[in-house]
């Protein structure tokens, strides 16, 4: 195996893919190196581009953080974790549509009770978020549990909330705000020279788990966010996007009263069986 | 842009190269998703092996250091840098090959006098190299300089020597052996996972540079060394395999008297004109 070229080097490399034992890895390997071959062959990737790139894929694993996790970022911006969502979760139809990875961090969510207030800035308004975790038939599904990712970066992280046995929540947040990706990060930096909007609508992110049932992960947006339509990680589904209800001072749904103006949201999660 | 699905991202995704003013960057960002939505749609990838994907990009980042780069050995042994060398660097007959990226480190290579002692292991047999830096005529390009790196973990990084006016150029160094890709390190663990060998065979870097003439970036590999048929990196070429010689205990090739056996080679440097 010397002397490789252009015209030799996928086969030499694919060659070394029957030492595989697992059938899907070999499949997997060979299709990654096909397609990555395809890609520098297709446009003759220059030395300088790839060097670049090897640079780039560096700056990424420097910048790479729980709280900013690049690489899965750039996969959400390059329309992957999307298509890669919806090849795998063809779902009975009237359920809740997934929209997003379920990425297990390292830390445990913190364990609170319905009504919790996951709010930490004071200076916006809060949103009081209540509904129904509910089967296809309609039927409540007893004690389901959520994990919200309040999605800011001012939030504590990941909380978990148990709903009760008619399968209701509810908690109290800050009214969920767009937010740029930072532009001093290499995704930021790649959507810049790509000229595309760094802006991501509103959202909340839920992760709703109950034995007998499909894990569902999923995003709920703002309806009438000015990034609906150009969310940069293609996420934004039309039975995902949710009215924020405007109230001016005055008692909350949790019976406290209000000083400031607060909003409040209504969203059911409709869970497929196993 | 809302409820896109595995028939639609692709598209979804590539409308946004519109915005990229620059003509090659369009090129290179359409072929890349193209390549990277066809690995993913044609093998059906999974949430959990994309997910394990993006974790060990993570790991990769982590790991990569200068020393031990791993998105470039990632790069070398999916065989992407042989055949991205292979499509920019067709020489004209005669001229040595290319066979590695020139990797700019940040710590400028240290300059040593010609006959420099660069060995750094005194347990190990000196190896005393010399050859000529030449054109295709034969002629010697007087003053090139030639980056040297000794390739081991123990070796001292890179250094610089001119040749002289004739084009030669000498130094000794520790005879190179073949060393294995960490087995702890990420692409260690992926070439473990694939079955494949992960020893590199003994070789010797050099970046050649001389006014009016390519930069040429090379490996000098060892014959009879045992890894040469099974490079994970794909680099050899047998124009690129060099003998070294064995001697008894006695007088150096720089006159000194050595009480170990020693070990010479001799390899000259054929450049193509800018």
């Amino acid at each position: 195996m010397r002397n490789l070229d252009e015209m030799t080097i996928t086969q030499a490399v694919l060659a070394n893919n029957s030492r595989i034992g697992d059938d899907r890895l070999c499949e997997i390997m060979t299709s990654l190196v096909q397609n990555l071959h395809a890609f520098a062959r297709d446009i003759k990737l220059t030395e300088t581009e790839w060097q670049w790139g090897i640079d780039f894929l560096g700056r990424m694993g420097e910048a790479n953080t729980t709280g900013h996790p690049q690489f899965a970022l750039l996969s959400h911006v390059l329309g992957i974790s999307t298509l890669v969502l919806a090849q795998n979760n063809r779902k009975p139809a009237g359920c809740t549509e997934t929209a997003a990875f379920n990425t297990v961090s390292e830390q445990p969510p913190l364990l609170l009770d319905l009504g919790a207030d996951l709010s930490t800035n004071p200076l916006a308004p809060k949103g009081y978020v209540q509904g129904s975790v509910l089967d296809t038939a309609g039927s409540p599904v007893p004690h389901a549990s959520l994990e919200i990712n309040p999605g800011s970066d001012e939030a504590p992280g990941r909380v978990l909330l148990q709903a009760d046995e008619q399968g209701r929540y509810h908690f109290c947040t800050t009214l969920p705000d767009h937010q740029c990706i930072r532009e001093d990060s290499p995704v930021g930096q790649i959507l810049g020279a790509l000229n595309r909007p760094a802006w991501r609508p509103a959202q909340l992110e839920f992760t709703v788990r109950a034995a007998g049932y499909q894990r569902l992960t999923t995003r709920v947006f703002r309806q009438s966010d000015p990034y609906l339509e150009a969310d940069p990680l293609f996420a934004v589904r039309s039975a995902l996007v949710a009215q924020w209800q405007w109230h001016a001072a005055g008692t909350t749904p949790v019976g406290t009263l209000s000083s400031d103006p607060f909003y409040t949201l209504a969203f059911d999660f409709v869970l497929a069986k196993n």
